[in-house]
């Protein structure tokens, strides 16, 4: 995964434009995606979308001719978005255009604009304070056209048309863990899924953030519903803690699988709050989908966020590793999660002559648990959850119960007792 | 509101008699109040209004004619309710009728006994000590006659007959923090009202407590349902933090409120019990309204409590201005909470055209929560408690959303479930 | 209490024979018991009554005759439901046969083998270690024939068909606190009850445990909803902490009940598990009795737990009849618990004049309490949860209230929505 990082990283992405299609070219070498064009001008639900943005080169000259701030070192030292320049000002005209950090001073600003009209470039303070007074040629190669908003989709399909979204964001230039590290471990979850018997469809997107999330939903609104679990992925590859964001409902089924996936891990679970990543959009009120957010240190937290130090030596394989280790025991719980009933109820029922005494391989207390909570009201992820026993012990047992004959499986109750509750309240 | 309470200071107040309605009489130079008169004898759900008491002098003398406890000096050297007395007796038949505070020796205690045609006086246990062995005067110039229990009512008229009742006592002597703090902010408040365009009908009751409370019950017991939200003023202007004790129901908006409004201090919120102040008889389960109290250090919990050391210098400004603030914040509450619903509610609508992104004023967290949480579900106070935000600018960010299009009001959804839920159960 | 521990400790008990007979008759020495035979062969539940066991002498020889291990000093000594042996063998050969603690090098540990047809030794690891090589004769007389489990019913017959389940385990041999404790503390309890007049029927089960619940739970499947609250007893002696273990309901009137008695002790509520004695069998889910467990330290949490340190010197006198009287004061809520109406709910009536204010015996606040609450939702054990005044007194309350005429009883109204809950969900 960090390999990708690394090819991906120099790209420079906005929310439209060919490095976003670049970009998924790249992702496509490992996946096949479902390309989407999307024309400027198209409403989409409150939104319209943009110009296209393009850039092919972007300098500030001093007097020697020398590039003393020069996009083809890095795309975040132009503010995305710029329209096109070709200038000669002193410092005193260009310093409003000049965005730092001044209290880190050596990083260079991540810095867009999509709907101002305007340009700028963003470089480090320190770099800011060597340049001399005096002219400077400015130059930004750019172009706002007519255009298309670009997104990808890749498919596993599964028994279900009940679709799980995984979605992540395309639109960021060289930032590695805050965009590009959720691109690879996404990728590499969907090539694990390659070829899987599965219970549930899986929708991998790559979309710009935002606009490109709205535009996803514009354009899927009718078939919204199928989208039954979600997880938004960023943030992805950090040294930090992993960090699961509730969905707005906050308790649906993969509220509760990414909280138990989680509780064996140095770990945060926060309450959905309307801003971060595309969450926001997924979870507005009218969709309001059941699609919580996996990160690591999440956005904002860490110094690096929207810097130029947000770049691959910050990210780690085995973070991402982690990251991906996580969702996929997420994707276990989502595909096995159903309710059983116990077909001898009254009392213990003996285990010895059924094989599920003392034999290797069981886990008897996970097997007292599945027994005495296969009621028909508990999920196997609620048996998990109250006897502390991971999800895959428990399910194990199940299996084992369900060989000898002493399950029976009820299908997913508890999921459809809450769509009804919902359907009705 | 200082001046107030030393106004009311030495003026002798029990539950009947003159000195409530020399107490009425100052309070109605600031708001006008309705006076009612309710005569000796009458039924009042469980009780009896009793004899009206009345006193004009009392004094114990030594044999040389010194007044050593005496009456004019302090209302509270006379046991309220005391019955007429005229004697000569050594001091050895006095003393079973002087209470002391042996563990607070240089105070003298606040004592009554409405029911026990009884009498005695309280003076400082030094003052006791230093009473010699011998033959005393004692005197009481009191009077228990068919009368009348006095209470007052100042009625702030809102577009609608459902009320808010703001409820303190008037009965307790030279009391300035237990008793005469609430009055304070209480007149206040109501003064602060006037003539502001109200949602709600605000009734402010100044009576006795217990038997005043019981009455204006037994009174008002066909339209007592019209009260939607009260509030209990007591022990108002010590320097203690605010402490809120919430309603039997303990979850009505007035609970909610006052725990909003006193998470962003110093304060504490307890749950309710069945004594204190006149809640008791508010929250008594065949009325069960939904009024709750704000003291600051709550009775019986502060060493100058039922003492002569509950003085005017026991109380500040300061502390009665917080106490006066976190009410009107509660009113503000009571008034302007309703329930949104989001017109735009697929994915977060375009927020630059419309002038609520960065504009100056503009609280872009309030902005998104509001949006998102105005399903019809969710009152702005259950957005301000979600988010952490004070009422008061997600109210603005609502509004700011009103006037955009963005939103439009649903009414008090949550406030009409809850009622319908009770109907029903 | 203890003298019946040091009396029963010595006799070899198990799942079946004449050791749990000889236990039976001596606990019907107090209180009379109905002895039920049960024969091997019948079914019950998923389970099948064993042969029975029956055990007169059992010993290993050294090569001079003496008895190394011995049954008659200890019924440990020999795993239970070991089959006949008569025979001569090396060490090495009978080492696997010999079950030893070496981490406790002096105590001789429990072990039983029911369904195994198996046979071996339990001894200390330091008596192990002296026995020298060669060869020892090896002796077992026991058999194992067609025979039956017994277990023993005592019943407190009460105003009502409804049940207490007072449960506990009769088939491990020399287990002091584990076993023997609890036997004496039903025992006991059994015998207080006698000739009270009782609302509950309550019912004393003395069986082994496991195989003997089921078999009493298969033999009372049609009356089993008699049980309304129920109780295990075990390791009822030690001088650790109450525990009680909630059932697997969870907030059953036992549970609140015993949370309540044992908020006032140091000790412990634990959640349900499908783990531990017998309320495993009355929880499971096809079950789902109101049982909970009432221990000091629970099963496998001591050091002595299975092992012949388990003797009468680890349980106290003092520990037993805490235990007791905790189980004591559990059935009082039982018997007492009911709701009631208060006929004078708008404001406080008055108390004076009914002899309930100031009155010698009466708790002021308990009063103030059951009044407020006393509005038909409220049980005397929610109100005594709420105010935190323990039941007694609660109850002691009530009852001058009722007597007073300001209360009528309206039954136990918490229960009878619970069960209406239950039986429509």
């Amino acid at each position: 995964m960090r390999e990708l990082v690394k090819r991906l990283h120099p790209i420079c992405r906005s929310m439209t434009g060919d490095g976003v299609r670049r970009t998924l070219e790249i992702i496509a070498e490992t996946i096949p995606l479902e390309l989407h064009e999307v024309p400027t001008g198209e409403r989409v639900l409150d939104w319209t979308v943009p110009e296209e943005w393009n850039i092919t080169d972007a300098y500030v000259k001093d007097a020697s001719g020398r590039r003393v701030i020069d996009f083809a070192r890095s795309p975040l030292h132009v503010v995305g978005y710029s329209v096109p320049v070709s200038a000669t000002m002193t410092l005193e005209e260009l310093r409003p255009r000049l965005h730092t950090l001044p209290e880190q001073p050596d990083l260079v600003p991540y810095r867009t604009g999509y709907f101002k009209h305007d340009w700028g470039f963003c470089l480090s303070e320190n770099a800011l304070r060597e340049l001399p007074e005096g002219e400077y040629e400015v130059r930004i190669d750019s172009a706002l056209t007519q255009g298309h908003l670009t997104y990808g989709e890749h498919v596993v399909p599964g028994e279900s048309a009940d679709e799980v979204l995984i979605s992540c964001h395309t639109c960021h230039p060289a930032l590695a863990n805050e965009t590009l590290a959720g691109i690879a471990v996404a990728t590499e979850l969907a090539r694990r899924l390659a070829g899987r018997r599965l219970r549930h469809t899986y929708r991998f997107l790559f979309a710009p953030a935002a606009v490109g999330a709205i535009t996803w939903l514009a354009r899927n609104r009718d078939r919204v519903d199928r989208v039954r679990h979600g997880l938004v992925l960023a943030c992805a590859g950090d040294r930090g803690k992993l960090t699961y964001k509730r969905s707005r409902r906050g308790d649906t089924l993969i509220d509760r699988a990414a909280a138990h996936v989680l509780s064996t891990r140095e770990s945060e679970i926060r309450d959905f709050v309307p801003f971060g990543y595309d969450e926001r959009h997924f979870c507005s009120p009218g969709f309001n989908l059941p699609v919580g957010r996996l990160t690591r240190t999440p956005d904002g937290e860490f110094a690096e966020y929207h810097t130029s130090a947000d770049d691959p030596s910050f990210v780690t394989e085995e973070a991402m590793a982690e990251t991906l280790a996580a969702a996929e025991e997420i994707v276990e719980i989502l595909e096995k999660e159903t309710t059983y009933l116990n077909l001898e109820p009254y009392g213990e029922p003996r285990l010895g002559p059924r094989g599920l005494y003392g034999a290797p391989g069981i886990d008897q207390m996970a097997i007292l648990w599945v027994l005495n909570l296969s009621d028909g009201e508990h999920g196997l992820l609620d048996i998990a959850v109250r006897s502390g026993i991971p999800f895959t012990t428990v399910a194990s047992a199940a299996r084992s119960l369900l060989e000898a004959g002493l399950l029976k499986e009820e299908g997913h109750r508890r999921e459809i007792l809450l769509q009804r509750v919902e359907r009705e309240s």
